[in-house]
Formats: structure tokens, sequence, C-alpha cells
């Protein structure tokens, strides 16, 4: 062991046996963990990687690395209306790797374990080439038959989104751009806001349940709201209309707007929202927003579903915009 | 889309949903996969990563890649007494991939759900620096508290391993050095052999009943024999006697003992073995062996479980034999 750089059965045991707080962990001790599902619930499963410099910088604070890495995969849990159980991760370690570095890492991972509900069950470090990589593979569940999909949205379902659009996007764009906060007449407040945004997604996890009780389909905005508007028209089939004055913004972002409402709609699409787009029914709709309040989770209406062949139509002032934003990709 | 090189959502269409032939995989044309567990049953997850050139070589044939990746997975499941329903797969591409590459490593992965019963539930792939990463998360169910651990070995257990032993480290080091199969006087089915070892571990999915219904303890051997004998010495509390003498070999392995008895050991020791070294009661050892046997898949009695405080004792022709062999570390 290398002082600085224990090797792996060391690392396991001082950074990530801590967080496997779970009996079926087996403390990380063994080959494989053992989860026993409780009865009358489904799985959930979702794995999503990130790389340094393409989903987060590699210069972030370690510990809002790990929490990003979490929370992304808790989004999509939490859209598909389950509650997070445990994790497994996958860690490709940069050549120039510290302890104390991963010392941070595992901090975050800790914190967010405590602030979601879930426990380590086990995972795998590697030595990666140029660049940190993470791959999260987390697992929730919901109550049997009740997951939520992209594809049950129907004509005359209103359409809901959570949080504000558009501020991930918007905190990306001033990471990278000095003068972004001036351009727009940002001040600290609006600048320190966009930037902790893109540094720290808010999976919305509380919604869970009212989205398992009331949603139709839903899905976490992390492409764009306009692709991923398209992602439930598309795998639905139905048409989605999206009135752009109804979407919730920040402060940053409506004072962006009144500078260039060009550039304003290009956020909205940006992604890196990590908030719920979700199709209920209007039968539903008051239902879903008293389980939306009390799980202390806004939402908006910003639209309805209709019947058609997989448009998605945004309105503005009551005229139809067009839309050049196809939503980031990630790949 | 450019051409050779589609993105993200032509990937998934083009290489990932036809693998993904559970409902439950929604087709990869959602945030997650559902997974409704069978009642009585728990489940074992375990997560492994591969990179280039450290796990396999760039240049092995890409189903053979895919195939390593999946059953090194599957190994750790066996080990358990777990048998593999599905698997995310997270996939760090190399700059210089191609399309008539990716074709190739899902065919390997086709193959090898259709071999072992198992499915892709989801998974996610970005660009890798500048080598390919694979980061698999596998997962079995096996009877209700039924799992096999490292922890459970007792006093007066015997020792078996599965299949044959150093096959795996001597294909690596023939591999290495052109001069390895002249040295030791192999013939080209015994270089075929051992290459092919290294190449596509036979991960022994088929012996989990047998484990889950007689072991008290059980890993995989990736390490190297000693190892992980030390790792069930370690974690069951209990000391590990190794006769050599009847470590089961392949005649390769064999002709390399009657060169260099030392190379021979190094090359037990070597890991990427991929067989189950398991510990089971004397009362349980016929049944055991009539399992293995039912499931076609030879087990050998290669020593026992003493009292003692986690020490791995090797011997040979009734002496003690000292190893230097740690083992092969991934990390």
């Amino acid at each position: 062991m290398a002082g600085d750089r224990p090797h792996e059965f060391e690392l396991i045991k001082r950074f990530f046996a801590p967080l496997a707080t779970d009996s079926g962990s087996l403390g990380l001790a063994d080959d494989a963990a053992v989860f026993t599902p409780r009865p009358g619930y489904d799985l959930v499963l979702t794995k999503d990687m990130l790389a340094a410099d393409v989903h987060f910088f590699a210069s972030d604070p370690p510990d809002a690395i790990a929490r990003k890495a979490l929370r992304v995969n808790l989004s999509d849990l939490a859209a598909k209306g389950a509650r997070p159980r445990g994790y497994l991760l996958g860690l490709g370690l940069a050549v120039d790797w510290t302890a104390d570095w991963l010392e941070r890492f595992c901090a975050g991972l800790a914190a967010d374990q405590a602030a979601f509900g879930l426990v380590l069950w086990g995972g795998d470090t590697i030595k990666s080439g140029d660049g940190l990589q993470i791959s999260v593979t987390a697992i929730g569940e919901v109550p049997q038959a009740s997951a939520v999909r992209r594809n049950g949205a129907r004509a005359g379902d209103i359409l809901y989104v959570s949080g504000t659009i558009g501020d991930g996007a918007a905190g990306l764009k001033a990471r990278l751009d000095s003068g972004f906060a001036g351009r727009y007449g940002l001040n600290d407040y609006d600048l320190a806001h966009i930037l902790d945004r893109y540094l720290l997604p808010r999976p919305r996890v509380d919604l869970a349940g009212a989205l398992s009780d009331h949603a139709h389909a839903a899905m976490d905005v992390s492409d764009g709201l306009f692709a991923d508007a398209q992602h439930i028209a598309d795998a639905s089939a139905v048409d989605l209309r999206i009135d752009l004055d109804l979407v919730p913004v920040s402060s940053a972002l409506a004072k962006i707007r009144d500078v260039s409402p060009g550039d304003f709609t290009g956020l909205l699409g940006g992604g890196d929202d990590y908030e719920i787009l979700a199709c209920v029914p209007e039968v539903s709709a008051a239902a879903f927003e008293v389980g939306a309040k009390a799980a202390d989770c806004p939402v908006t209406r910003i639209g309805e579903v209709r019947n058609g062949g997989g448009k998605v139509e945004l309105e503005s002032g009551g005229s139809p915009v067009r839309s050049s934003s196809a939503g980031f990709r990630h790949f």
C-alpha cells in the first residue's frame, strides 16, 4: 500500500464499507450483495454514467460530483414513481486520484444516502485512463404494477412540470462564459442559483408517490424540456402542447427572457433540469396537486395532451413557436 | 447521424433494444426498467468493471470482450448460489469505436443471454477517453435466505474447487510471451486451451443450485486460488488447508509443473479462473457431489477447513509449501 494510494481491499474497507449500511451489503466483504424485495412491490432499475468534462467538470468539488452521479439516477427512479432503496457504484478513477479526493467524494455519497434513504450495495473500482468515470446503478421500489412509464399519456391529460426549468442549462453556460451574468443583468443571487442548479440537481424523490398514484406517464427532464416531451409524445403516440408562458422559471431565467426571448427558449430546452414532466388525467389533477403539495414539491400546469401522431407543439401568447432546440446530447 | 457512428437514440434502437427481450425492459424506451421479483426469492446484486488492456486486450474479438464482461459477473452470482435474471450495461466507448465493432460486441451479449438465461434491463453509453470501459451490474435470484456467503465456513468443512485452476493465468502469460509454450513443451492443443480460458471464462452458473443447497461458504476464483482462499479464511475466521497435489489442472498446467514446480504454483495463484471455491460440510459432501454431477460441473476436494485464526496453509507431498503468490490485483 503506497501511503496515500491504498489498493483495492484497503480502498473498500476505508472508503466504501462505511457506506454499506445495510446488512444485505455484507459489508462489501463478499462478491455480491443480497436484497430481499418486499412483497407487493416491483423494482425499478436504472443506470447512468457520467464522465469528467462531459457531465461535470473535473474541478468540481468531489462531494458534488458524487451527489450529482447519484442524483441523476434518483431522478429517473422518481419519474417512474419509485422510492430509492440501494445502488451499486462503478468508479473509474483518473490516474491522478488522491485519497483526500476520494474521501470527499464518499462524504458526498454518505450525505445523499442519508438525505434520500438508500444504501450502497456494492460496486467496483478500476483505474480509468485520462479522466474520472462514474457508473451508478440505482434500484428503487414501487407498488406492484404502478410504475409510471413514458407510454401512458392520453388525450385530455394535463401536462405538469415540477420546479423551474432552464436553470441547469443556464448554469452550464454561465460556468463556461464569465460574461454570461452581465449580458443578462443577473445579480449575484441569480448567478449563484443557476450555477448551483447545474452543479447539484434536486431529484424529485418526494414526488414519487403522487406520480405512481395519479400520473399516466412521466419522465425526468434531462435531455431538455422539448426533447423529453418529444420522448413522451413518441412513446405514447399523442401530441403534447406546451404553453411557454406557463413554464415556471426562476428570477434568473425571467431576466434572460426579458433580454432575449430566443436565448430563453433555448435554455428551456437545454436540459440538465432533473425536474419531472408528468401527464395526469383531468379527473386526478386536484389529487395530484394535493399530493405534490404534501410532498413539498411545486408542480405547474404547462399544457395538455391531445390526440395526434407524436408532435410537440409550443405556444406563446396564443401563437405557435418554432424551436430549433433539440436538447442536449450527452453522448 | 454520422453514417457509421449513430448517436445515442439510434444506438439504443439499433444495437441494444434487440437485447432487451423482457417486457420489463420496456424496450429500453424508458428511463428505467421494471422487474417484479418472484415471491420467496432474494436478489443477489453484483457489479464488475473491465477496462481495455487491464482486464482484456483491446484487440480481442468484440464478442469475446462482451461475453467476458458479462461472465465475470455471472461467476459472482453463481458463487452466491444465484441464478442470473438480468443485467444493466454501462459502456464507455473509446473514441475510435465503429458500428461494426459494436454489432459484434452485441452479438456476443445476445449469445450469452441465450446461453445463461438473462436479459438486458438497461444501461447507458458514453464516450470514454482513451480506451473502452465496460461496467456490468448483474442481478440474480436465490431461494430466500439461502445465498452462500464467504463467511460461513466451519471447521470440518471440505474444500472443493470446480473445473481446473491456473489456465487463465497461463493463458495471459502465453498471450504476452510468444516463447511461453515452447519453454514448457506445450503442444497446440494446450496452448489453444489456456489462451481460450483467458479470453472466455466459463462461469459455473449451473453449480448455483448445489451451492445454495449444500455449501457453507463459497466464492469465485478471480484474484487467485490462494488469495481467494484467504478471503474465505478471513471472513469466516478459520484456517484453510489446501493440498496442492489435489488441485485439478489441465494437461497444459501439468506440463508446466513438470518443468517448473515454482512457476506452476505461481499460476495456481494467478487468478482469472472463474471457478468456484466452496466449503461444504462433510455430511452434505455426497449430496453436493451428486448435485454437481447432475449440473455437469466437475468438482474436486482439495483440502479442508480447520479451526484457526485466518491462515491458508498449502501442502504438497505431506509437507508445507510457502507461496509468495498474493494473487493478481486488478486494481
